[in-house]
C-alpha cells in the first residue's frame, strides 16, 4: 500500500505557496522518514495571495493573518524544512541535483533528490513599455507588494490611482482603492472587464463600476508611463488620452515562471507552461510541477490552458505528492470554476464561455434567465443573470455565468459539481435543491436554466438570441403590458400584451417566422407556446428586453 | 409528437396551490385546446405557504405579495377556469364525474374529464386532545389562517405564546412570534427539534433558541388544553407542567388529504398517502396525484415517504401534466433537501441521515466537520457545523446536514446536486468550486467534507465518533495545546499537542488503539497520519472535541 513510506526519500519543493505548500504538507502525510525541503525565493511560504487587494484595502488589517503557516509551524507540526530566501538557481537532472542561493548570505550551495516539485507559480506580466519601472507602478502578488503598496498611498497621500487590468486582480484592487477614497480610473485594452464573462454579462459590472466614481475606459491599452515633476506618474494610453495619477496598480495578468524548467529542458506546453501528465509528472519522470506554472486541460473543452486558481493549486500539490509517494490519484483538469466580489455584485462562472466555444467551433446552444436570487414575495429579492451554455445533442452542460447581488456563487457552485459529473440540462431541471422563502425559490436558478434549455431541445419553445435580432424575416412580437412598451422595445416590434394574445392571434402572421419577447423570457415562453400550439412558428427571445438591453445597448458603452 | 394538443381533452384538477397551479398552467402549455378547471376549496390559488410564518411575524407585510397568481390572471394568462371555494365532495370513477360543491351558492354540481388530477395537498394535525377546539389555538396553513393570527395577536395584545412542534413550521413561527415581542414557549415531544437532522447536529439550535429567550421543553408532549377565565389558554404537558398563554399554534405536522381518494378507492400507500407511479399516475390511469397528499419514493433510501415540500410537488404537477398530455417524464424521487433559517442561523439537509440509515440496517459511515464559511483571513468568518454520510464500499454519499450563519445551504445544494448524480466523496474531493475570501476557500467545506471521508475509506486516517468513547480500550490523545486541553477535554484523555508529538512518541503505547482528538478534527488528522506511519495503531476522532460536547453534553440539555 504506502510502499515508499519506509524509505527515507528525499524530497525538494521549489516554492512554498499554495501548491508547494499543500505538496509538502500531503508528502509528510504519507511519509515520516521522508526529508521534505521546500525552498521560497521570498519572504513568505503559505501566504493567502488572494487576499492581498483587502489587505491594501484595510479590509484585513492585520498582515499576519495572510500568513496562513510560517516556517516555524511547517517544522513543528510537519516536521519539513522551509528555506525562505533561498532560490533555486539550476536543476542538473542527470545527477538529480539542484543548485540553490541563498539570498540572505549568498552562499550557494547544492541540493540532491529523489524527487523533486516545481512550484515556482506565476510572475505578474510586466510589459517593457516605456516608464513601467518609474517609482509609483506596483503589481499585486505579494506580501511585500502590497506593504509597498500601503506604505506608498499613506505617505504620498495619494488621492488619485489607475489600474490597468479589469480581471480579478484589477477589480479587486479597484474596490479596495476607491474603499480607502481614492479616486480610480480602469484601462482595459480588451472590450470588456472580466474575460471569462462574455461581453454581454459584463455590461452590467461596467454600469456598477462607474455609479461607484470609477473612470472606466475600455478599449484602450497603455502605451507608456512618464513622470511629472511633482512625483505623479502620467499614464499614456493608445487612444492617445494622458491620466495624471499618484499611484498604478499593473493587474493585467500573470505568465508561469518557467526559466528554470525551461533552463532544464523539461517540456514546455503550447501555452508556455509547464507540461505535466494527470499525476502532475514532467517529461522527467523525477521532477513534478503544480500551480501556476503548469499548463492544464480544460475540463470541458480539453484544451491545454493556463489557468492560475488556487483551488486546482492545492489538488495539483497533493496529487503530485501521491505520485511521489505511490498512489495513482489522477488530476480532472481544470473547469475555471472562480468567483469575484466588486461593490456589493457577485461575479462567478464555471466551465466554458461562449467566446471559446465560438473559437472551438463547437456545436453549443445557450439561455440567459434573470431570476430572482429568492422567492419575490420575501423583501430583498435581488435578480441574478445568468448564463447556460450547452451542448443541443445531448444537453450536457458546458458552461455557466451569474452576475447578482447575492445568491450567485451558489448557483455557480452547483452547475460547477454537475458539470464535474457530466450532467445535462434535464438533470438540473430536476435538482432538488434548498427552498425557503429567504435562500430560494421552489423553483431555483438553478432548475429555471435547465427548465428553459430542456424546453428549447425539446423544441417546446425554440430560443432565438439578441445577436440575431438582425436576421429576423419575420415578425417581432413583444408580449409585455402597453406601459412597458411605452417605456423602451426594440424599434421593430409590434406590441400585444400577453393576455390578449389568444383573442388577437388572427392579427399574426401564420407565413412568418414570429420571434416573442417580453421583458426577462418567461411571459415570453408562454406566449410562444400559445401561439405554436396554434401553428404559428414562433420562437422565444431569450433573456428578454433586459438581455437584448444588456448586449444591444451597453456593450460598447464605455469604449475609448 | 404533441398527439394530445388537437383534441379537445377535459382536465379537471382538485386543489390549486403548488402542485395543482402547476399542473394547470403546464398543462395549457401543451395544449391550447384542452379544457382546463381548477376547483379550489379554500379563497386562493397558488399562495406561497412556505411565507405563512413571515406574514404573521411581520416580514412581509402585503398579503397580496402571497398570491402567486390569482384566479383573473389564470384565466387571462393561461385560459384556465379557477372555481374558488368549490370543493369536490366525490369521484365516480366508473363514469368520470366528479360532484362539486359551490361553497358560496350551496349549488351541488357534476363534471365529467378525460383526466383528473388531485393535489389537495396536506392538513395540518390535530390531534383529539381535550380544548384543542379553544379559541386561540391556531395552524398555519393557509392565508385566512395567518391572517386569523395576525388578528388575534393584535387584538388580544398578545404577550406569551406557546409552539407546540419544533420542525419547520413551528421554528419559523417562532422567530416570527419572537421578532413581534412575544414571548414564546416551544415544546417538542421529541427530544430534538428538525427531525430532517441527527439528534446532536440539532443541539446549537437549541442553545439559540434559549440564548433569543425562547422558553425550550424538549421530550413533554402536549395532553391538553384549558381555558382560564381571563381568555389565557393553559397547556398541559405528559410531564404534568402547566404553560399559560395567550396564543397556541399547532405545527406538529401535516397528513395527506386523502378522504376523497380513498372514498373513490385509490390505491393508499403505507405510509398513508395516495400511491402513484413515476408519471404521478394512481392506480386509476384517468387520476394522477401530486403534492403533498401523494406518498413518494425516496431517492437515496428507495423506501415510500411522505415530505411535503414545495419543490417537489411543482415538479410533480408539471410531471403530470407531461403524461396526461403523452409525453413520458419520470419522477426521480425526493431527496428531502430542505433549509429553514431561525435567527441567523441556516440549518439545511439534503438526502438519508443517520437515523434513517440506521433504522433501515444500513452500513454506511460518516464524518462530521467544522470548517469556515470562508477563509478565516477574511473577516467574518462563521464556522458551519457539517455532517456527511456515505458508503463505505463505494464511497457514495448519503446524505449531508449543515448548521451555522453563512453560507451553510450552498454546501447542501452542491451535495445535493451530487447525490442527484450518484457522486462518491472522491467527487466531493476533486469538486472545484467558487473561490475567493469572502466566499469561501481554496479548499471548499464540500471538498473538505470528502476529503475526511476519502482518508476514512483509504484508512488513512479511520474514523472513529463521539458516541464510541465509552468502546475505547486503549489511550485517548488530546492533541490541542495545553491552554485549550486546560479550558476542557474529555476525561479520560492524555494530552500531548501536535507540536511536541514526534518528540514524545515514545510515551505511547505500541499495542493498544490510540483514539486521536483536537478541536475540530484537523491536527487530530495530522497525528493520526503521523501516528499511523509509525507503526502505531491510531484512529482519529472525527469533528473533534467541538462535535464530541455537542452530543455528550448537550444532547439531553434541554430535557423536561
Amino acid at each position: 500500500m504506502e510502499k515508499m513510506t519506509t524509505n527515507k526519500k528525499r524530497l525538494l519543493i521549489v516554492g512554498g505557496v499554495a501548491g508547494g505548500a499543500s505538496c509538502a504538507a500531503r508528502s509528510r502525510r504519507l511519509s515520516e522518514t521522508a526529508e521534505i525541503i521546500i525552498f521560497e525565493r521570498g519572504q513568505f511560504v503559505s501566504f493567502a495571495n488572494c487576499g492581498l487587494p483587502y489587505y491594501v484595502g484595510d479590509v484585513i488589517t492585520d498582515e499576519q493573518k495572510l500568513v496562513v503557516a510560517n516556517a516555524d509551524l511547517f517544522k513543528q507540526r510537519f516536521n519539513i524544512d522551509v528555506r525562505l530566501e533561498n532560490e533555486v538557481l539550476e536543476i542538473d537532472r542527470e545527477k538529480a541535483v539542484i543548485t540553490v542561493k541563498n539570498r540572505k548570505t549568498g552562499e550557494i550551495y547544492p541540493e540532491n533528490y529523489d524527487a523533486l516539485v516545481l512550484a515556482p507559480g506565476a510572475a505578474s506580466i510586466r510589459p517593457p513599455l516605456p516608464g513601467i519601472d518609474l517609482p509609483g507602478i506596483f503589481a499585486v502578488r505579494t506580501i511585500p507588494d502590497s506593504r509597498r503598496i500601503r506604505e506608498w498611498i499613506s505617505t504620498r497621500e495619494v488621492k488619485r490611482a489607475v489600474v490597468v487590468g479589469g480581471g480579478f486582480i484589477g477589480l479587486e484592487m479597484t474596490e479596495n482603492l476607491v474603499h480607502r477614497g481614492i479616486s480610480v480610473t480602469l484601462l482595459q485594452n480588451q472590450t470588456q472587464v472580466m474575460a471569462p464573462l462574455d461581453p454581454e454579462m459584463a455590461t452590467p459590472i461596467h454600469d456598477l463600476l462607474v455609479s461607484h466614481g470609477v473612470t472606466l475606459g475600455l478599449g484602450d491599452g497603455v502605451v507608456g508611463f512618464e513622470a511629472n515633476a511633482d512625483g505623479s506618474i502620467n499614464v499614456i494610453t493608445q487612444s492617445g488620452a494622458t491620466h495624471a495619477t499618484d499611484l498604478v496598480i499593473l493587474a493585467i495578468g500573470v505568465r508561469p515562471e518557467t526559466t528554470l524548467a525551461k533552463a532544464a529542458g523539461l517540456e514546455i506546453g503550447e501555452r508556455g507552461g509547464i507540461r505535466v501528465n494527470a499525476q502532475m509528472q514532467t517529461s522527467d519522470e523525477k521532477i513534478w510541477a503544480v500551480g501556476d506554472v503548469v499548463e492544464v486541460q480544460d475540463f470541458v473543452t480539453k484544451e491545454w490552458t493556463f489557468i492560475p486558481l488556487a483551488g486546482p493549486a492545492n489538488r495539483q500539490g497533493r496529487i503530485a505528492a501521491e505520485a511521489i509517494f505511490g498512489r495513482n490519484t489522477q488530476f480532472r483538469g481544470v473547469q475555471g470554476t472562480s468567483v469575484c466580489g466588486i461593490f456589493g455584485l457577485t461575479i462567478a462562472t464555471t466551465g466554458a464561455n461562449e467566446k471559446t466555444l465560438k473559437r472551438l467551433g463547437w456545436n453549443y446552444d445557450k439561455v440567459y434567465l434573470h431570476p430572482g436570487h429568492h422567492v419575490g414575495y420575501y423583501p430583498n429579492a435581488k435578480p441574478i443573470n445568468m448564463k447556460l451554455l450547452f451542448s443541443p445533442g445531448d444537453g450536457r452542460v458546458l458552461g455557466a455565468q451569474a452576475v447578482g447581488e447575492a445568491g450567485v456563487e451558489k448557483r455557480i457552485d452547483v452547475i460547477a459539481m454537475a458539470i464535474q459529473l457530466g450532467a445535462t440540462v434535464y438533470d438540473l431541471e430536476e435538482a432538488e435543491l434548498c427552498y425557503a422563502p429567504q435562500f430560494g425559490a421552489a423553483k431555483d436558478p438553478v432548475n429555471i436554466a435547465g427548465m428553459i434549455a430542456a424546453k428549447d431541445l425539446r423544441e417546446d419553445a425554440p430560443l432565438v438570441h439578441w445577436e440575431d435580432l438582425p436576421k429576423l424575416d419575420g415578425m417581432l412580437l413583444d408580449v409585455r403590458e402597453a406601459y412597458e412598451f411605452a417605456a423602451g422595445h426594440v424599434e421593430t416590434a409590434v406590441n400585444i400584451p400577453l393576455s390578449e394574445l389568444r383573442q388577437r392571434m388572427v392579427e399574426l402572421p401564420t407565413d412568418q417566422d414570429i420571434w416573442v419577447y417580453c421583458q426577462v423570457g418567461q411571459r415570453g415562453y408562454y406566449a410562444t407556446r400559445a401561439l405554436r400550439l396554434n401553428n404559428f412558428r414562433a420562437a422565444n427571445l431569450s433573456g428578454g428586453f433586459k438581455t437584448y438591453q444588456a448586449g444591444k445597448f451597453k456593450l460598447n458603452q464605455y469604449l475609448v
